[in-house]
């Protein structure tokens, strides 16, 4: 992973000089929390990627659970729960899955209560005549009482149970030790994994709450890991050079306090639109906020958007480059992959038009495509970033989403607001109550 | 479809009526275009509905073409070309294609240049050793000379031509008459529908580049149509109560001037994204432009931005409720569904959890949710207005599409710009050139 942004993020030499040096104290902070390994701080999250005893517990649960007949992983969550997850299935496999002919077990994400998404979930795995051994659900709620993923286990359980006479036995619960869906699963002799107190949602993708879905799934999380810790150490380093998380944060900090509210994650593959969308709550619960650390109203906070090329040149593509100068962008894309590639053939049918991608790969037409973006953005004085991905993989998307987590602590200790809460939601869910 | 607004969208009775007031030469403008129900005016899109000439057509073209055998149709196209047929399609199936058992033809939509979507579709198809007459093509570009899709048409006939001899019989070309593609195609025995020539890509889901793919796949044109022709009546309307796309303009004008410079569409239906991502498109390149009609800069337009409930409660609600007053929002949902609905158990796996849903159907909990967030909304004085679906169906899909477009149009003569022209985009095109 690449970060570039020299000439085109519109943040002098200066301004980012006075921003790391109030950085300092907090990278120093966040060395501390790495150091001590545990998980007694708000950003004890950084120190995920490198518990292996949570690692050598995903690993025995799946071997106690994932046989070579594994077919369907359902994962039942919403919001942080999902979100990651999402992320990296949909950028190595899922995006397809609409002409999926792999033999990877296949996610299905029921992520909210939607009575088509649950009736054709059921009717599918019916009509393949589903077995015990090939499915595998995982209910996953911090709180242990999100509303949504406890009636649509219950909902799940019951329909495929009339089918599946152990259905029971092919549950995991992920949640907080000691939630209510944590005790009410142990009572029942269902197996639990357990995701660390202060490591919140959004925060979560490398702890249980991904890890045993993706590992249960066949991806390497190791290298999943090893993303992250390499992406770790330079992202509390105190080479600012090194430190990407804090030379973004720095970046969006300035861009937003000149206008730039809005941040359009573009991505250029459009695989990667789910890991936009992650990085989308991230950004939205961690910096949107009523009030600042003093409990000053402030309603602060950008308005994360995720954009896909080249499709969405072709939708909001007019309004980016001639709208109002609202926002700071970053370009996401990757080099190359591991895939072959496709080619325009030299046979054409229609070879009056458009002569110029004669032979020309899929990739080459989409640099171009991006080439004339990022140009025609510069010339309009639109400020962006870049980050290149070698190929898309584990390893690549684990050090992409580690640089983000830490690039937002760092963002939120710089609008001075508490970066790990997430209060106004209650107000929806009180009311939400009084209706049900 | 209903739209409500009272009470909640924060214009008082004066401004509506003095903007109104301003509007009314535009709407009668509009209504003599649709007397003179022709393509010579560029809000003649509003004539599409009613051109039951372009409707045989249609449906003779699908005479020829389909058989029961039907079992796939790749549409090719991007941005105007394929945003408006997925918005239905996702709608009302295509958003649990992955887990598909329907038996209606699958759409296989090829919106950008991406080299897993294009090898895994061909893979897929292969697999299932796809015949003629299983497999329809849609190649769709107004201009007939979109990079994107003409790219691809070349590398899926080239690809699945290896294995299906008389490929060439089963591709539609759909562009404007006497465009290179039109005549590129003519010239093989191609078959060809037109797109009038003033009926640009945002605006173009009642013409062939809606039409046809979707009565190929078995969608109800006629209901869809019918939903349109109803709501065009509306729309057009001197009665300024009964005009919604009047009504919803003046309301977003005037929320743009109190600095509500985002637009969200908050679906609370997940298979109505694409019908968000539909209106982002129409939304972001009707308004957002550099310059005024008299050619002045002005950087205006609306940010569009679609939010899922309720998952995405779970992602950007704390932002949309603690930060920023700067959104103005537009609920839409359906009341009820053709689907019979899914219900959380009487005897439940962990009836000690949230005991409140108990018997609730996935109906009765959304509904509740959406109550929780608009008390949530007006308690903030967040602005909002409501679309609600009797169903989702051809018909009020059509309806709301309809009347989206025709605000547009309302909403563009307020800004005082070009509703149909996208000039900015041009920018990007003219640079990739240089890199191809």
């Amino acid at each position: 992973m690449e970060f570039l942004y020299k000439q085109t993020a519109g943040v002098t030499k200066n301004q980012e000089q006075t921003t790391v040096t109030r950085l300092k104290p907090y990278i120093s902070q966040l060395r501390g929390v790495a150091q001590k390994n545990n998980y007694e701080d708000l950003e004890s999250s950084i120190n995920c990627c490198v518990d292996t005893q949570v690692v050598n517990e995903v690993k025995s649960l799946v071997q106690k659970k994932v046989s070579k007949q594994l077919a369907y992983i359902i994962v039942i969550g919403i919001g942080g729960s999902n979100l990651g997850t999402k992320a990296i299935y949909d950028a190595i496999k899922g995006y397809t899955d609409n002409v999926s002919t792999d033999t990877r077990p296949q996610l299905i994400f029921i992520d909210t209560i939607s009575k088509k998404l649950l009736s054709n979930t059921i009717k599918f795995l019916l009509e393949k005549k589903v077995t015990s051994q090939q499915l595998l659900i995982c209910s996953i709620s911090k709180s242990g009482n999100t509303t949504e993923t406890v009636a649509n286990t219950e909902i799940i359980i019951n329909l495929l149970g009339q089918h599946i006479s152990d259905i029971a036995s092919r549950l995991v619960v992920i949640t907080n030790k000691d939630s209510d869906f944590w005790n009410a699963a142990v009572k029942r002799n269902i197996d639990v994994l357990a995701i660390p107190e202060l490591v919140g949602g959004r925060y979560s993708i490398f702890s249980t709450v991904g890890l045993f879905p993706l590992a249960a799934a066949g991806f390497n999380i190791d290298e999943l890991l090893i993303g992250a810790q390499e992406m770790r150490e330079l992202c509390i380093s105190k080479t600012i050079t090194k430190n990407v998380a804090a030379l973004s944060a720095t970046i969006l900090y300035h861009q937003y306090k000149k206008g730039k509210i809005i941040h359009d994650s573009f991505v250029f593959e459009s695989e990667l639109e789910s890991l936009g969308k992650w990085y989308r709550q991230l950004m939205g619960e961690s910096i949107g906020k009523e009030k600042n650390k003093q409990g000053k109203v402030v309603n602060i906070g950008f308005t994360p958007t995720v954009s896909v090329g080249s499709t969405d040149l072709h939708s909001v593509g007019q309004l980016y480059l001639g709208g109002p100068k609202d926002k700071v962008t970053t370009f996401i894309y990757s080099n190359n992959s591991i895939q072959k590639d496709v080619v325009v053939p030299k046979k054409r049918l229609f070879d009056e038009l458009i002569p110029m991608i004669n032979q020309k790969s899929s990739h080459q037409i989409m640099s171009a495509i991006l080439q004339g973006v990022k140009i025609a953005y510069k010339k309009k004085r639109l400020p962006y970033m870049e980050i290149s991905f070698s190929c898309i993989s584990e390893k690549n998307l684990g050090a992409y989403m580690q640089y983000k987590m830490i690039e937002m602590m760092y963002l939120g200790f710089l609008f001075n607001v508490h970066t790990f809460d997430q209060p106004n939601v209650e107000s929806y869910k009180i009311e939400t109550k009084k209706f049900l």
